[in-house]
C-alpha cells in the first residue's frame, strides 16, 4: 500500500472511511518510513526493531540489490536476533501474526500446522480477484483478540494483510465496488476489516488498553499500475526504489483516551520503532546488548515531542540516501537497469526526473544530491552545491552517516543463497492432508537479484 | 494553488488547519474543475457562468493558445455578457470583489478609485517575499461583511486573494513559518485568513445564511517550483496545461445547518457552477437568453444528487479534452513547444508519460487518448483502443461531445489585439495621488502567446 491511498493522504476517490475516522480519532504521521523498499526486509525490520544490513535481511550478490524471502531462500531471521513476540512474552503477552509473512506462496498455515496451499485450497481467481483471504485473516484476528480478552491476556497481534500486493484481490462484496478498479476493492476491504477490528475493540470496551497502529512496509507498486497498483501521491517513483514514493509510508496510531484526536505529528517515524514503542508500551526495557534502530515513539505521541532523528534508506548492503529534519541527501541513485527499463520494468511510471531517477548506479558520496522534502516533496529539485544552504545540510549530515557507517556492524546477509530443496514440500500437517511432496536434490546456488 | 497545496488534499505538511476545518464542517469536492488552465478566463467563466470560448475570454491568434489579461490587452468581458454581481443585484445583493483581477498590475483600486500602484503603494519584497496585501483583501472582506451584516444587506463578496501566484507573498508574522518555503508562507497566510472569515460570520451569526466556497482558478504553477510553486498531488502536470495538474481544484462548500458536515461529494463540478448556484440561492433564474454552462449545485450539496455531467478542457479556441464520469477523452494533447521547452520552461516538471506530455501538438480527435482517472488519476496509462472498455467509452462520449460543438457559437475572441495605449496611464482618482501618466500612442497589433 502507498502513501497515497488513503483518503485522509488525499486520494481523490476518499474510499477509506474507517482508516480516514481512524486518523480523526487518532494522530497520523505524515512522515513515516518503512526500512526498506520491499516486504520481507521491512518486515524483519519490524520484528527485530533493527535495520535489515544489522539483522541480516540483505544480500552481497552484487550491489544495491533488493532482496526479499522467495521459498527457496536459504536464510532467515538470524536466531541472534531478539523478535518482538518473545519479549512480549515476558510480560505475559500472547502474540499472534495473521497473514502475509512473504510473498504469496505455497503452504498455508494456521498456528503451526499447515491448513492447505494458496491457489489450491485458498484460491485468487487471477481473472475476476475474487479470493476471501481478508475475510479469513479478520476473523483470525476477531477470534484471537476476543479469546484474549475472554481470558483477560495481554495480546500483540500483528495482522498484515496482503490484498494489495499483486495479484491483488478481494472478496465478492467488494469487488466492482471501488472507483479505483480491483486495486481499490482491496483497499476498501482492508478499510472495511481495520473498521470491523476498532469496532471489537470498542464493543469489548478496551479501547484504553489497546494501542493500534496502522502502516505498510513499502510503497504501491507502481510496476503493476494502474490496474493492480496503487498511490504513493504526489512523491517519486515507488517500491523497490528509494525515492519517497518507495520508503514513505502512511501510518496512523490510534488509542482513544491516551492520544488526543485528530493529531498530526511531524516526528521521523519509522517501522522500526513499533518494536520499541511496543516495549515500552509493554513497561520493557529493549535490548541493550545491540543497536536498536526503532526510537519510543510514546513521547511524540502523548506529549508532542519532536526527536531529531536519521531515516536511513538501504538497498541491500547499500546506504542510498539519508534524511535528516526536511532533508534528504541521496549518496547513490538508481531504479533499475536499462536491461530491465527496456523491458518495461518501470518503477517510476511517468516520472523522469533529470539525474535522479537513473538506470545506472550513480554514486553521490562524495557530493550527495539533496532534497528539501517540505518544499519539494517529489524530489524534482537538487539544492545547487554551491548554495551555503546546501553547505549547512551537508554539515549536519555528514557526522550523523560518518557515525552510522562506523558503528555499523554489518548482520550475515541471509539472502544470498537460494535452494529449491528448502522450500516447504513437507510442512507440519502435510500428511492429515495428504498434501506433502517430495523434496528435489539440494543444490545451493547464489540468488539472482536483479534489482 | 494547487489540488494538492491543503492537508485535507494530503499535503504533508499539513500546514492549512482552517481550510482543513472548513472541509471537516463542510463538504469536499474531490472532482472539481476550473474552467481553464489560467487566470483571466477561469474567472470569467465563474462571474459569467460560460466557458470561455462562449464568453470571448480566449484568442485565436494561433491555436490552443492561452490567453489571458495583461494590462495592455484590448478585450474584456463583453458587454452582452451578464455579470453575477448584476444579476445578484435584483434580487437585493451588494457586491464586492476584493483582490485579484487579472495579473499583478500597477494601479490599485479600493472601489472605484485608484488607491496607489502595485509594487510602489503596495510592494512586494522580491527578496524576502514580504507583502502586506493579503492582510489588506483580509480587512477589506471583513469590514465589508461586518458593514452588510449592520445594514442587514444581503451581499456576495468574491474574495479573491493572490499570494500563491508568483512572486509569492506573506506578511511578517507569516515569513518563514512554513515548512513548504516561501509558497507555503503565503498558504499559510490564506489559511488563517480563511479562518478569520469564517469566525468572523460565526461571531455575527449569520453562518446559517452564508455560504462560502472556497476553491481555485487554476492548478499550482509548476514553472514557478519549488521556490515559487504548489503541488497538484497526483495529478498530471500544472497551470497552462489541460492535464487534470493544470484545472482539477481544490473545492470546499461550507454552510453549517444545510450541508453535512464531513461530506465528500464525487459530482462533477466547475468553477462556473457557483454562477448558477449563488443565482440559486438568491431565488434567481439563471438567464434563459443563452447558454449557461454552470450547474445548480445544491442538489448535489444539500441531498447528495449527483448529475452526469460533462468537463470541458480548452486551452484557447480548442476543445482539448473531454471528462465524462470517470473517463476523460483527451482530443489533442500539449504541453509546450519543443522551443519553450529547451528554454527550461517546463509545465510538468520531472514527469512524462510518453505520447501524452507531447510537445508538439498532437491531434487525437479521430481515436481520443482515453484514461480512466479513477484507477489511474495521473493519466500514465491510455486504455487500449481495442478494448471493449474504450469502445464503450467512446460511444458514450462521442455524442456528448458532438452535441458541445454542434451547439456552440463562440464569441468574440477578446484576447487577440494588444496596445498599449489602452492601460489605465490615468485610472479614476489619480489626479489626487498626483500618479497619473501620458499614454503612448494607440499601436494595435496582434497579442502574442507562446502556449
Amino acid at each position: 500500500m502507498g502513501w497515497g491511498d488513503l483518503g485522509v493522504y488525499g486520494e481523490p476517490s476518499r474510499e477509506t472511511p474507517n482508516l480516514d475516522r481512524m486518523a480523526a480519532e487518532g494522530m497520523l504521521f505524515p512522515n513515516f518510513y518503512t526500512a526498506n523498499p520491499l516486504c520481507s526486509p521491512s518486515r524483519a525490520a519490524l520484528l527485530t526493531g533493527r535495520l535489515p544490513i544489522r539483522n541480516g535481511f540483505y544480500t552481497t550478490n552484487g550491489q544495491a540489490r533488493n532482496a526479499y524471502t522467495p521459498q527457496e531462500v536459504v536464510g532467515g531471521i538470524p536466531d541472534t536476533e531478539l523478535l518482538l513476540p518473545k519479549l512480549l512474552k515476558k510480560a505475559g503477552y500472547v502474540s499472534k501474526i495473521v497473514g502475509k509473512w512473504a510473498r504469496p506462496n505455497i503452504p498455508v498455515y494456521r498456528d503451526w500446522e499447515m491448513v492447505g496451499r494458496f491457489y489450491e485450497e485458498f484460491p485468487i481467481d487471477l481473472k475476476t480477484g475474487e479470493a476471501n483471504l481478508t475475510q479469513i485473516y479478520l476473523q483470525e484476528a476477531l477470534d484471537f483478540i476476543k479469546r484474549q480478552q475472554a481470558a483477560q491476556r495481554p495480546f500483540f497481534l500483528y495482522w498484515a494483510i496482503d490484498a494489495t500486493h499483486a495479484p491483488v484481490y478481494a472478496s465478492k462484496p467488494f469487488l466492482g465496488t471501488s472507483q479505483r478498479g480491483r486495486y481499490g476493492d482491496a483497499v476498501r476491504e482492508i478499510d472495511d476489516s481495520v473498521g470491523k477490528i476498532l469496532t471489537l475493540l470498542q464493543d469489548l470496551k478496551i479501547t484504553k488498553d489497546t494501542f493500534v497502529f496502522f502502516t505498510s512496509d513499502n510503497g504501491a507498486a507502481l510496476i503493476s499500475a494502474p490496474k493492480q497498483g496503487g498511490s504513493n501521491g504526489p512523491f517519486l517513483c515507488g517500491k523497490q526504489t528509494t525515492f519517497e514514493g518507495g520508503m514513505r509510508e502512511p501510518a496512523i496510531v490510534w488509542w482513544p483516551g491516551h492520544i488526543a484526536t485528530g493529531q498530526v505529528s511531524h516526528q521521523l517515524g519509522s517501522i522500526m520503532d513499533l518494536f520499541t514503542t511496543s516495549l515500552s508500551l509493554a513497561g520493557l526495557e529493549p535490548p541493550s546488548d545491540r543497536v536498536i534502530d526503532g526510537l519510543d515513539l510514546l513521547p511524540s505521541m502523548l506529549q508532542g515531542q519532536l526527536v531529531d532523528r536519521p531515516i536511513f534508506y538501504y538497498r541491500g548492503n547499500t546506504l542510498m540516501a539519508v534524511t535528516l529534519g526536511q532533508y534528504k541527501a541521496h549518496f547513490w541513485t538508481w531504479t533499475n537497469s536499462w536491461e530491465e527499463f527496456k523491458q518495461g520494468i518501470d518503477f517510476c511510471p511517468g516520472q523522469n526526473v533529470s539525474g535522479v531517477t537513473t538506470h545506472t548506479q550513480e554514486e553521490h558520496t562524495k557530493l550527495p544530491l539533496v532534497f528539501h522534502l517540505g518544499r519539494d516533496p517529489g524530489e524534482k529539485y537538487p539544492l545547487s552545491f554551491a548554495s551555503t544552504e546546501y553547505l549547512d545540510v551537508l554539515r549536519r549530515i555528514t557526522p550523523v552517516v560518518q557515525q552510522h557507517q562506523e558503528a555499523l556492524v554489518p548482520g550475515q546477509p541471509q539472502l544470498n543463497v537460494c535452494n529449491q530443496a528448502v522450500m516447504n514440500w513437507t510442512p507440519p500437517g502435510c500428511e492429515k492432508l495428504g498434501k506433502c511432496l517430495t523434496p528435489p536434490e539440494s543444490v545451493p546456488k547464489k540468488c539472482f537479484w536483479p534489482h
